[in-house]
């Protein structure tokens, strides 16, 4: 099994999850509904973390929640436990085992806040930990980069967002996600050749905004992770407030610009890059925004709030593709582990 | 007056405000008190989101509170506000000018949670949408590069923490950090030698953890704005989840290490980065972490938690020697302006 056949795997994790595990997903959203919440903390680290940022969006716009994401420092090192009154706290790791976000969720419990773990293993020290559980039956993951449980991850959350809401509408699309992310795996051929033609860039910009502004984050840590690239991941917005002064012509810029709200202030920004001189890689389901693009990726259509799930696919297909075009190690790069234990 | 004098100014600003500004603080901290509070929801953009991370680490260390970082763009670009109960909303901006901040605040004051705006400017529409307004008084900062505006943001941000304390230990350490940051600033010449060895960089990694992940953020911003170098920051936990992958011979890594109980994780970091042939520039007030660095600037002693107020001193004097050395424009980097209207 390699980095490539895991990222394939993704339409049948996703099918599966919503089909078999809607059951258990209502179930916890059955007991958050049941109890005040006034905070979702979310604790992750890594490519875990960029699911707990579409937590953020995905929480606060259809669930009216805000959302922290905890910093666990603050109990691990610090040796302090803010206080969790009215919280719901949400673990999320695909091996289940770093034991700062362990000790944040085993704090939430201590506190009677509500705790769920989102995990690949079910018999993980932060699955036992939590009150509840969700699996996200991604299969064992081997090689260093996560990619397939990172989608999973973003299921488990989108499932659980929608049985807060009973929402049906939302249900019919959660069904429709295999399939676009399947089409989305369909932009190997470019990705690849784009990957090889950008094969001797050191650093690169990543833009996304609202929902796929997580997609832009963990892009950009697969392009650092499996090709050593510095890639930067930005919201449009904080991009602007400063680190657009390091655009040069020829800087590589990947932008993610999904259908919906963000869309007018990404193309505007995707403009000035352009009178910039940037080298824009753009993956969009607007036409207008891919019209912007020197490498434009056309994404399926899709509702924005389930955009990231397909959108992160090209990603971590331009990031294996440059990988091999390099001649670097796809499954274990260099200095890093598959589970890191920070504390 | 240039950026260069305007950094010059943190120390006397600071004493200041420590001396001037603790009656309208501390009776801030009052309002706080009487309230029932789940949650801080801090909503800031660009370096001002940097200052918001500090607090992050202070509140929640020292008044066990769990703060979350507004995403704006829910209200602002989603139309949707999330139920504020229980919650205390501060607005952090130099100009006080972005109307997604604002609308945030407005948003919180609205729902009846305590708003407070921190801002440079009495008069904007940030100081005038919140219930309470804490004036960092820094004078008017022209330089587009924000410098002693975020010192004195996290200043407010520090009195206000011990406020809700009513600690007289921390207020005196509180009176002794503009000396420490007068003590930083003589460190410029070192700086200024490292930074024309460095001027052919373009891109690097600063590291730093705990309340000196602010630092390390707001450190890689300056160097990406003045100094066009793709500067990505990491707290050392995240880092080795991956991005340390990135690290080949000769990669330029800066590392604030503040002495306290994240020294040894970052200690262990440096060790492994040096095996790994980075070139290490380390700013800290311990001799261990300094050991490991080809250019140690050794920071004055101060108390971890108010660290970061004199440890950016050398961030900010690398990124103004960087420009100077490749002949950049130090006042108005290009592409940006000094107030950035994002909605």
């Amino acid at each position: 099994m390699s980095m490539r056949s895991e990222l394939g795997e993704a339409p049948e994790i996703v099918r599966s999850l919503v089909e078999r595990q809607r059951g258990v997903i209502d179930s916890v959203g059955e007991a958050i509904a049941s109890r005040p919440v006034d905070l979702v903390l979310m604790a992750a680290r890594g490519t875990s973390d960029h699911a707990a940022i579409y937590a953020q969006y995905i929480f606060g716009v259809y669930n009216k929640l805000p959302v922290a994401l905890a910093a666990p420092s603050i109990q691990s090192l610090y040796g302090v436990a803010p206080r969790l009154r009215n919280a719901l706290a949400i673990g999320v790791s695909q091996s289940g085992q770093s034991p700062d976000v362990v000790g944040v969720i085993e704090e939430a419990r201590r506190q009677n806040a509500l705790t769920i773990a989102i995990t690949n293993d079910v018999k993980s020290p932060l699955s036992r930990a939590a009150e509840f559980h969700i699996d996200i039956h991604a299969g064992r993951e081997r090689a260093v980069a996560a990619t397939k449980t990172y989608v999973a991850e973003l299921t488990a959350l989108a499932m659980l967002s929608t049985a807060l809401q009973d929402d049906g509408v939302a249900r019919k699309q959660l069904a429709e996600v295999p399939d676009a992310i399947a089409a989305a795996l369909g932009l190997e051929e470019l990705v690849a050749a784009a990957a090889r033609d950008q094969a001797g860039m050191q650093r690169a910009v990543i833009l996304g905004r609202g929902f796929n502004y997580a997609t832009a984050l963990e892009w950009s840590l697969k392009l650092k992770e499996m090709s050593y690239v510095l890639a930067d991941a930005y919201s449009t917005a904080d991009f602007e407030h400063g680190p657009i002064a390091m655009i040069d012509p020829g800087f590589v810029v990947h932008a993610i610009a999904a259908d919906g709200p963000t869309l007018p202030e990404i193309k505007a920004v995707l403009g000035r890059l352009r009178e910039a001189g940037a080298r824009l890689v753009v993956a969009s389901n607007s036409v207008d925004a891919l019209a912007f693009a020197e490498v434009p990726l056309r994404l399926p259509a899709a509702p924005e709030w389930l955009s990231p799930l397909s959108a992160i696919i090209p990603g971590q297909l331009f990031a294996y593709h440059l990988a091999l075009a390099k001649h670097l190690d796809t499954e274990r790069p260099r200095h890093i582990q598959k589970v890191t234990k920070t504390r």
